[in-house]
């Protein structure tokens, strides 16, 4: 049976997804192979496929990278120690006779929330991940909007202060991914636990599910940790709304496990910052946890298919 | 000879352009008439159609007005003391067998440069206008994009600064165009020119033209208050690029008559302040000046005309 290869691509792993058309029917993971500036991993991921596809059963392979991408083409991906690589080209060398797409990973998430999970009910959506840094994508018209160089929707990086507090690992200060993030919101609840009565100093090592947790129990110091990471947040939704006008936010990533307390959170102060005739955005969780990165992949391949007959 | 009149309607008057397919052959301008909150406008613009063009000479008519707008309805217009108004449905009774569209000024604006203007020779664009306040609209893959409700660029109010120092007429603080308009770099003139020794204290009223013109001659004062103007504009413009990617900013408005000045500083403190993949944008100076909204507004009913058929 023919058959379609949605794979995500991260820091830490690598998940696969076997389709039949729209229908998951086998996943794999396995770790990032980072040795050498990654130049293992497109090896060690063509293996996983011909483990999971006899030759003639592959017809379409969709991929996903944690970087810039425009035309099949990298720009880079820090993460991996990739520098630009023609990516599409190597997969078409291994596998002359299939259709495959590359997308940058956000986006992908993006293509999968949007198509078979918390966005699937609207038009113009922008998808944020709350992870170990913040990513998006955007949608419009249920059409994902990739920019001049491949790089919409690089939220984490809208600038929320201007008191040079934090510096980013991109070179620039005060990012919202260096408050709202899982990293940040851990290190915003390091900050300010010192000394204070706080059911957080039980705990040497924080994690942003420690503080949410503590928070709904009404720690006041978890809650201020909380209410910290919400304001930024809402901050940097508030020009994201300003400039493209949305519909609905759909928040995903590890973070947004958090649920309604978050989201309830984040929408209130969200309607407070922005501009009055952006205010009417809907926020929804996302649905598809970490598989939104393969269903995105094999959504994105699969749309080649239709297009290129 | 069958003909197109785009109407571009302002706060303080109102701009007529009677085109021949994309030529303009006559324009005409009246003042806004605001009294009973606006009720006479749009008679007087009928007034000034039917002054230009004969009854069967008429075949499309844009019209863009100052608010968001949806579907031909305008959901509000402050400036002219608008409430929500189906303007489509007011010209479609006044001329039954004409093709009507409806546009936020900015928005027509954008389209104006895009197709005739500074923007001609890029596919993702955002049109920004620095005049008494400052408006924008977004182009990607030559198509407006509008957003949800009609209002999309609204890059006026993306967040400056968390100090509140500036009420906007929003209702929000530290909005940008409280600081990069033509009214905000005034009040940033007056403000920091008292008990200096500058030649700005040699004008009682001050301008954005006076301060720039100072400022290029060497100014010291003058020349402080524009920079704080291209930090403020530079942040924003950085927030906007970070969320969609532009290929190329276009700048217009009364402010951008300060020219090349303007926009090499822009552009260099721009590239400093936005995420490493998204600074390759081009900055362009608008080029139709007031033209841009009947240029754009006859644009949007000459595709609506070639859409219908």
């Amino acid at each position: 049976m023919k058959c379609i290869i949605g794979i995500d691509i991260g820091g830490t792993d690598i998940k696969f997804g076997k389709f039949y058309l729209e229908e998951l029917v086998e996943k794999k993971r396995i770790s990032t192979n980072k040795t050498d500036n990654g130049k293992y991993i497109l090896d060690e991921v063509f293996a996983v496929v011909d483990e999971l596809v006899g030759a003639d059963e592959l017809i379409a392979l969709g991929i996903g990278v944690p970087g810039p991408t425009v035309n099949g083409v990298v720009l880079g991906a820090q993460n991996l120690g990739w520098k630009e690589t023609n990516v599409k080209e190597i997969i078409l060398n291994r596998y002359p006779n299939i259709v495959c797409t590359v997308l940058n990973d956000a986006n992908a998430a993006t293509i999968g929330e949007v198509n078979y999970g918390g966005g699937a009910n609207y038009k113009d959506i922008v998808f944020v991940t709350l992870g170990t840094g913040i990513g998006g994508g955007i949608i419009m018209n249920r059409k994902l909007v990739e920019g001049y160089s491949g790089s919409c929707g690089e939220i984490g990086h809208l600038r929320v202060g201007f008191t040079n507090r934090r510096k980013c690992t991109c070179g620039l200060y005060d990012c919202v991914e260096r408050y709202a993030s899982a990293t940040g919101i851990v290190q915003t609840a390091n900050e300010i636990r010192l000394n204070r009565r706080t059911r957080l100093n039980q705990y040497e090592e924080l994690t942003s599910k420690i503080v949410f947790d503590l928070a709904k129990e009404g720690d006041s110091v978890a809650l201020e940790a909380v209410e910290e990471m919400i304001e930024k947040l809402a901050t940097a939704l508030s020009q994201v709304a300003n400039t493209i006008n949305p519909e609905a936010f759909v928040i995903g990533g590890g973070v947004s496990k958090a649920g309604d307390f978050l989201i309830e959170k984040l929408e209130k102060r969200f309607k407070e910052l922005a501009f009055f005739s952006v205010r009417n955005v809907k926020f929804e969780l996302a649905k598809l946890g970490n598989d939104a990165g393969i269903f995105g992949n094999m959504r994105r391949v699969l749309e080649e298919i239709y297009n290129a007959n």
